[in-house]
C-alpha cells in the first residue's frame, strides 16, 4: 500500500478527495496572475484535498502526515496570488473552508476559525454590534481570515490602520505544529511574527482574534480626471484629512477604468483616469465640501445617489481595488500582469509621477493609499502590459533604482516576493515547529537553502518543482 | 426705567439671573489660567446671566437684545481659558447650560443641544449604540459640546482624528443670527467655518451633529522614564504605530507629574517623567509587545490592573492631560502659567529637546500627540514658572524663532490668540449675521479696528474692556 493510501486509511471519517481534477484544480490559487508563475507552477498539484471540520483533525491529520512523511500545505480560498498555497511537492492539501465559526464577538475582537470567510464574519459582528475587520483584501467575499493573515499583508482598511504586520492588527492566533506529537499553541503580540506572512510553512494557524473597528454602509464613489497625476493629487490630499473617514482610497490611471471595470464603463471616458473612493455615509458632506475645493475631478458614481438597478448590477468598490483592478483588467486582457510598488513618504506623488512618465501606457498606474509607519503614502499594484520576462525585469530594476521597492508579485518563494533576506524568527520557528520541514515545502528559501545569496540576481528554483 | 430692567420686563417667562455676586461668578471663566489676563479681565461681568430652554427663547432674547442694542455673549460652562465667554462691555451673559437634550443617535452621528456635556452625551451614545464622541477636552466631564465648536481646537482623541477645524469633525450646526428678525441657519460643510472657533462672535449654535466613533473602556496607562526626552521617544514611537489604537499620548516632564498629580503621587517618583495614556483594552497585547521593545520605560499604573480602591480614588487620564495638567499645577503651585505650542512635523522631536534644554525648570515640557494635517505630530502645552510678563514674551519669542509656533493663551482676542491675521470668512459672517456688533464685543479685533496692524507687536486693547 502506498503511503498516500495508508494516509487515506489513517484518516478514516475526515472528509478527503482525491479524484486527480478535483485535487488539481484545488491545488492551484490566482498565481497565473505572473506569467512567470504561471510557466513554473502550473503542473504542481497535490496528491489529496483534506478538509478538516475542527482543530482535532488538524491535529489528527498533521500527526499522521509527519508520521508517513507526507508534505502539508495549508489553503483557505486560495485567492492568493504567489503559488502560496500550492503543493510544490505534492501531498496533502490541508483545506481549512470547512472551519468557518464565528465563535465570539466581543467589544473590538472578534474570534473565529481560521476558515472563516472574511465577508461572513463582517456579516455576524455587524449584526451583533456594529463592528466589522479593520481591513480585506478585494476577495473579501471569498477569502478566509486565516488564509489573510498567512499570506496577505493589507487591503481595504489600510489607509485607517496600516498593514497586518502593524502590532495590533492581529490579536491572538492558536497555530498546530507539525511534529510526532503536535503542539497547539496560543500566540499574541511579537510571536505572532512567527507564523504571520509565513504561508503556513511553520505551523497551522486554527483560529484567530482579530480587532474590530465601527462598521458603516460605505459609500462608493468614482472621481473622474483628465490626468493621472491629478488623480493621484486628489487621493494624496484626501488620504491626509484626518476628519474625513474613508475605507480606500485608489487612484487608477486612463484607460484603465474604461477599458476593464466594465460594469462600471457607462460612467467612465476612456480617457478618464479614476479614483475609486469608500467613504463613511455620514462624511458625505465634508466630501462635497472637499470636491467644492477642487477646480478639477467630477464625481461620475456615488451609491447613496445611485438607482436601485445600478445597485443591483455593480460590484462594490472594493473589488474594483486592490489586486481585483489587476483581476478585472485579465478578464479583458489575458496578456497583462502586474507588479508591487512601495512610493516611500514623503515622495509619493512625485515617484508616481516619475514612473508614470517613464512608462506610460505600458505600465498604467494603479495605487492605494495606506498607512505605513505613522505616515500617508501609497502602494502601486500597476498594470503591466507584459512583453517579455527580461522587460519585466528591467522594468522591476527601472522602479528599485528609482528609489521605489518592488514586492515581486513573478516569485513563490517568500524572500523573493518579500524583503529579500532571511527572516530569522519565521525561520527559527520552522526549526521548532516542523522539524521534518513537512510544511508547504519550497517557501522558505531560508530552510531549503541556509547559504542561499539573495543577491545572486538569480531566482531561486526548489529542487521539488523541478521535478515536478 | 434702564436699559436693562425694560428688557428684564420683555424677557418674561425666560430664566433671568441679577444677582450681581452670581451674574459675575457667571460672567467668568477659566481666564486666570493666564496671569496676564488675571490682571486684565478680573473686574469684567455681565449684568444678566439669561439662561433659554430652547431655540424659540435663544431668539426672543437675541431679538429683545437687537431692539435694546444690549450686547450677548454666549457661554456654555465657562470652562474655556483666554476669557472667551466673558463679557467685555457687560450686558447679556447668554448661558446655554439649559439646552442640554441629546435629540438624535445615528450610526456615526449625533444631534444635541449646544448645551449637552459632552460626557453625558458619551454616556447616552455609548448606552444606546457603543458610540462616543471623536474628541474632547480634559474638561470632558463639564463642558459643552456648544462651547467646546466655539471656544476650543481638540483634544483627546486628537491622536485619530485631528482637530475640530478639520474638515468631517463637525457635521452640521445651526445658529442663529443677531438681527433684528434673528435668522436660523443650517451650516454643513465648509460654511461651518463661518462660525467654528468664534467665540460666539457672529452667531448662537443651538444644535450640532457630530461625528461618533466606536466607544471602548479605554484603559489609562502611565509609563516613567528617568530622561523627558526618552517620554517623547517613547511617545511619538507609539503614536506612530498605525494599528495599536490609542486615544491619547502627552508626554511630561519631570517634576510635573510627582509634584501636581496629586493622587497618582504614590505611583511617580520626583524625577520620573511620565507618558500618560488612553490605549484600547484589546490592544493591551500589542501595547505589553511594544512595552517588552523598550529598554527604557516603566508602567507604573494601569487602570486595568489596579486595585478598586484606586480605581474609586484617581481621576481618569484625560483629566491629567491637556489643560488639566496646568490646572493640577495651578491648584499646587498658583504662581505657574502655561503656554500652547506647535513643534511641527517632521521635527517635533527634535524642536522639543532643544526647547527642554534652552528652558529646563523654567518651562517643563508637555505634549499631547496629534494628528496634523495628515502628519503624527505633537502640541505642546508646557508649563511656564512665571516670573514677569517680560520674560514670558521673551520665552514666547525664543520658542517662534526658533520654529515653534505659540498660540498665545494670554490674549483674549480671536486674532492673537490665533493665527495673528484677520479671518475674512468669520469677519464677512459676522457682518451679514451682527450688523450691530453686540455678539460678544471685543473679541475680534477686525471687527473692532479693522486697520489693526497685527505685526506691530502691541497688544490689542479693547477699548470697551478699559472703560471696564
Amino acid at each position: 500500500m502506498s503511503a498516500i493510501a495508508a494516509l487515506i486509511a489513517d484518516l478514516d471519517g475526515i472528509k478527503i478527495e482525491d479524484n486527480p481534477q478535483i485535487v488539481k484544480q484545488k491545488s492551484r490559487d490566482f498565481f497565473w496572475y505572473s506569467p512567470v508563475l504561471k510557466a513554473q507552477l502550473e503542473n504542481v498539484t497535490g496528491d489529496l484535498i483534506v478538509t478538516p471540520k475542527s482543530e482535532d483533525e488538524v491535529i489528527r491529520i498533521l500527526k499522521a502526515c509527519f508520521a508517513a512523511d507526507v508534505p502539508v500545505t495549508t489553503r483557505g480560498a486560495g485567492t492568493g496570488n504567489y503559488g502560496q498555497a500550492m503543493p510544490l511537492s505534492g501531498g496533502v492539501v490541508l483545506s481549512l473552508a470547512d472551519m468557518t465559526a464565528v465563535k465570539e464577538v466581543r467589544t473590538g475582537s472578534v474570534v473565529a476559525e481560521a476558515g472563516a470567510i472574511m465577508a461572513d464574519i463582517d456579516a455576524a459582528t455587524r449584526a451583533e454590534t456594529g463592528q466589522e475587520l479593520r481591513m480585506h483584501p478585494s476577495t473579501y467575499r471569498t477569502a478566509t481570515i486565516g488564509g489573510f493573515i498567512a499570506g496577505g499583508s493589507g487591503g481595504v482598511g489600510s489607509i485607517n490602520w496600516g498593514g497586518l504586520r502593524d502590532l495590533g492588527n492581529v490579536i491572538r492566533l492558536r497555530v498546530v505544529t507539525m511534529e510526532a506529537e503536535p503542539q497547539v499553541l496560543e500566540m499574541t503580540g511579537d510571536e505572532l511574527q512567527k507564523v504571520m506572512h509565513a504561508y503556513g510553512t511553520n505551523g497551522i494557524i486554527t483560529e484567530v482574534e482579530m480587532p474590530l473597528t465601527a462598521s458603516y454602509d460605505w459609500v462608493d464613489v468614482l472621481v473622474g480626471f483628465d490626468d493621472f497625476m491629478d488623480a493621484v493629487r486628489f487621493s494624496d490630499e484626501l488620504a491626509n484629512l484626518d476628519g474625513l473617514l474613508t475605507k480606500n482610497i485608489a487612484p487608477v490611471a486612463a484607460p484603465v477604468p474604461h477599458d476593464y471595470f466594465l460594469r462600471h464603463q457607462k460612467f467612465i471616458r476612456k480617457d478618464q483616469s479614476v479614483a475609486v473612493l469608500m467613504v463613511a455615509p455620514f462624511a458625505m458632506a465634508a466630501f462635497d465640501a472637499f470636491m467644492g475645493r477642487q477646480s478639477k475631478g467630477e464625481v461620475l458614481y456615488r451609491s447613496d445617489k445611485a438607482s436601485d438597478e445600478d445597485l443591483k448590477r455593480l460590484p462594490p468598490a472594493y473589488e474594483l481595488s486592490w489586486n481585483h483592478t489587476t483581476l478585472r483588467a485579465l478578464r479583458v486582457d489575458p496578456s497583462i500582469t502586474y507588479l508591487q510598488v512601495l512610493y516611500p513618504f514623503p515622495n509619493q506623488v512625485e515617484l508616481v509621477g516619475k514612473m508614470h512618465e517613464m512608462f506610460g501606457n505600458e505600465v498604467p498606474g494603479h495605487l492605494e493609499y495606506v498607512r505605513f509607519d505613522g505616515n500617508v503614502t501609497c502602494f502601486g499594484l500597476p498594470i503591466v502590459r507584459y512583453s517579455n520576462e527580461a522587460r519585466l525585469e528591467e522594468i522591476i530594476r527601472l522602479h528599485e533604482d528609482n528609489g521605489c521597492p518592488i514586492f515581486n508579485p513573478h516569485r513563490y518563494t517568500l524572500e523573493e516576493g518579500g524583503m529579500k533576506q532571511t527572516d530569522a524568527v519565521q525561520l527559527a520557528f520552522k526549526k521548532q515547529a516542523d522539524p521534518k520541514g513537512l510544511l508547504n515545502p519550497g517557501k522558505m528559501i531560508a530552510w531549503e537553502n541556509p547559504d542561499y545569496d539573495f543577491e545572486s540576481g538569480q531566482v531561486f528554483l526548489f529542487p521539488g518543482l523541478q521535478r515536478a
